[in-house]
């Protein structure tokens, strides 16, 4: 069964075994490998490429690579290269336990990109030369040309300036994925074109990548799905979060700034935006579509129930549960999903045309809208900023959810100011809460800080955020923005030493 | 001579005196004006404005109003009511001592928005309805065009928005302005299309202004030129910054990333850029365009040079002798400046597709390439971001420049941690001062803060700079961006005690 996925008669003469591809990497080399919050990611020879490395650990020798990716991968990339401190730079998102370890341990660099722009930095040569490329796709044509998998990510990008390419053929991958993608590249400055996409259903590329045959040094047959991508049903939080922003997206629509159908939706991933989702197909709004960068459950169930019409994503990053769903029905979902590069899922150009609703969780906010998406108490990296700034930047409306606590009420997610800023008070429109929601749109930082407060705060906390602001009001040495230097830190310094905020 | 500029009969009957027009703008109104850096804006009615509010003074009533501008004015509109305490709302940018004096003492409500989305927040109603638009024209066409001035800015949106229009017709304008300008307007979601413009200078719209003639209820005539916009000979400093940035230019090229011409350049206002300018001047590259929000001294003087090409922006903004020369050769200028709404000058779409070079000043940034321009010691106004989010987060090269040293060399413009975030760590390529150049494209935050500190950083403060990273990577909760939040601030805290940090 497998062998049909591979028709081109050149490249079938290249299947080898994981581990005799994986030879082909070299010690320095930087990889570009496909892979997408979970979703088709190259599955064998990362692991080969680990047993090559301990190796060469085992005979005293350093082999250490570059690992360039769509976003986030699974254990058995990210994990197994992390384990055996096999990456010496990461870009551009991980969300891996042992890949974060090893960044918070100082022994990977992680350099984190806005997901839009890490194909052109690669191109012009931010990470250095790109050595090979490796990527799984679900099948290769008569002619050489390739069917993506369940993510596009970077691969276009990758497959052009690698020198040496290597593919995974995934055979449970569905073959009826063929016709779902829409390929579209960007070219480099001075010869960029206006990208001709003007709705999230239009197609701009054709449905499959393509290599230069004479690249291609291996091919690797697999047989592996993707991680079963965690799906938790809406806990009570989220739902009321989730009420909170379709209450205000009926609002919007009430004073007539955006149409009935919304604009295209863009989700973050997690609990909170499935509640979302889940809150739409239960909602008033029809004919909903979606301009994302990551097609979950949530949105596969909004699919399937009629309200949402068509989602334009870089990535299907299901549970299993749901991709058996997909997979037994895709010949009607093809017509609803399509898969782009990462740098157009992403681009601002499209998010700003369109004018997404753009929703996005956090780890904190501070009272003046400033937004900390990646590094706990300063620090520390969580996991990076994906797309949340590509979407949020140029969107109709930049919206921001989280929970009012972290760690069973001991921290607040609310602060005076926030410990690392990834979105600034210029990009934030809107923050939500499961107490409430804050308009932040047209109002200066004073004014949102008291919305801040009394709408998203937990109200445990609201006192000494005001007594904050009201201090800093007084002694500060000006009114735009209040802050007390001396203590702005003091809730996180109290976290650091285990005490709640 | 300045009737023949009011072409159009039923204007020329609106005829009427400033304080007459200044008594159609009511308390509590939104007033959308012209004006983009000191240049273009209304020179008589605000004065006026100013007077009827100092008489409901008098009279004991309150007559404030909010003042939506392109960016900064003059002391004529600012800074007159701004003495008067007349600003309620100010957005996006200003610059005046009077005005940035009342907003940080919790005068004046100011919202600091990126300048490209200024038009459609407004469009949005995220201020409210606009009441008055009051705009500064160079001459009234037959047909009731309206030829526009020195800047642009968002008088295309203002005079669609308005309820009411006043014009001011300013006769001190060349006549020979008429051609100069490319007015194309950008719908809102969901009927936005891609914009047409991949040269710097495209024509993709009309040379006029267009108005409802029944909207316009005064008609105002002038004779005032803009302020005489200063312009300093570069300091040591600012040469030494210019040299850095060609030196780093000619890299670019020679490695083949930009083609010998480079690419469009984006230059903020100020000594440094008009340093760049200069540089420019005697260096090796021919055929530059520029892709910018303002054409100043500097860039007039690469104009006649020859060694730019063509200038695209929103206004000219000039001291008074590069004004008259302007005016003496207008006929030859003209065929190498196009001046756009601002929401085109600005837009990201085309920043990133023409991958300007954007250059623009700061006040702090901090050792992981996080970047400060707006607050002074975190809570004070200096001006506002401007333009530089919109160019530096599309930019090919986002370049960030200050000299090391403030305050007679007591304050340290690399510090640990910036006090106000405006540019993220993610959004910031290239840090300059007098000192040196860092290139933080493709690292990591601890590799950045090796070079800011070691290339750009004064020495008399790397020592203790090195110190706080070093100690931080020691004890911080993690290795990704080591922080010391007990003492983060400290620098700043020195500073707000008078001392040296």
């Amino acid at each position: 069964m497998s062998e049909s996925r591979i028709l081109n008669a050149a490249l079938r003469g290249k299947v080898v075994s994981a581990d005799e591809a994986a030879a082909f990497i070299k010690p320095g080399d930087n990889v570009g490998v496909s892979g997408f919050t979970g979703s088709g990611h190259p599955k064998e020879v990362p692991q080969a490429l680990a047993r090559l490395i301990t190796a060469a650990s085992e005979r005293g020798e350093t082999f250490r690579v570059g690992i360039l990716t769509g976003a986030s991968t699974a254990p058995e990339l990210d994990g197994e290269l992390s384990k055996v401190n096999g990456v010496s730079l990461r870009m551009p998102f991980q969300s891996d336990p042992d890949c974060r370890n090893r960044i918070n341990a100082g022994d990977a660099w992680y350099t984190d990109v806005h997901l839009s722009q890490s194909a052109q930095n690669v191109a012009w040569g931010h990470y250095g030369k790109l050595n090979v490329a490796l990527i799984e796709v679900t099948a290769i044509l008569e002619d050489g040309r390739l069917v993506p998998s369940s993510s596009v990510g970077n691969n276009p990008t990758w497959l052009e300036l690698a020198d040496k390419v290597i593919l995974e053929v995934n055979a449970s991958m569905p073959a009826q994925f063929e016709g779902m993608h829409d390929i579209y590249t960007v070219a480099l400055p001075p010869h960029r074109k206006p990208i001709p996409l003007v709705k999230s259903d239009d197609r701009i590329g054709e449905p499959y990548l393509r290599v230069d045959p004479n690249k291609v040094v291996a091919v690797v047959e697999t047989n592996c799905l993707d991680r079963d991508n965690p799906f938790k049903a809406p806990d009570e939080d989220s739902r009321k979060i989730a009420g909170h922003i379709l209450e205000f997206l009926q609002h919007e629509v009430k004073k007539g700034r955006i149409p009935a159908d919304l604009l295209p939706l863009q989700s973050g991933v997690g609990n909170i935006a499935n509640a979302v989702m889940a809150g739409l197909i239960d909602g008033p709004f029809n004919n909903l579509t979606a301009y994302t960068e990551v097609l979950q459950d949530g949105m596969l169930d909004m699919l399937r129930s009629g309200k949402l019409v068509h989602a334009s994503s870089t990535a299907v990053s299901l549970s299993r549960k749901a991709f058996d769903d997909l997979v037994a029905n895709i010949d009607e979902y093809r017509k609803h999903i399509i898969l782009r590069p990462q740098e157009i899922s992403n681009h601002p150009e499209i998010a700003r045309r369109l004018g997404v609703i753009a929703m996005n969780g956090i780890l904190e906010a501070d009272i003046y809208g400033n937004i900390n998406s990646t590094h706990v108490l300063g620090s520390k990296m969580m996991n990076g900023i994906g797309g949340s700034g590509d979407f949020a930047r140029s969107a109709y409306l930049s919206i921001f959810m989280t929970p009012s606590l972290a760690k069973g009420g001991a921290l607040s997610c609310i602060v005076p100011m926030v410990s690392h800023v990834d979105h600034t008070e210029h990009d934030v429109q809107v923050l939500v809460t499961e107490h409430g929601l804050a308009d932040l749109r047209g109002l200066a930082p004073r004014q949102r800080a008291k919305l801040i407060i009394e709408n998203c705060a937990d109200p445990k906390f609201r006192p000494a955020l005001t007594d904050y602001i009201t201090r800093a009001g007084k002694t500060a040495n000006g009114q735009q923005t209040p802050h007390l230097l001396g203590e702005a830190f003091d809730w996180h310094l109290r976290a650091l030493r285990g005490e709640s905020m």
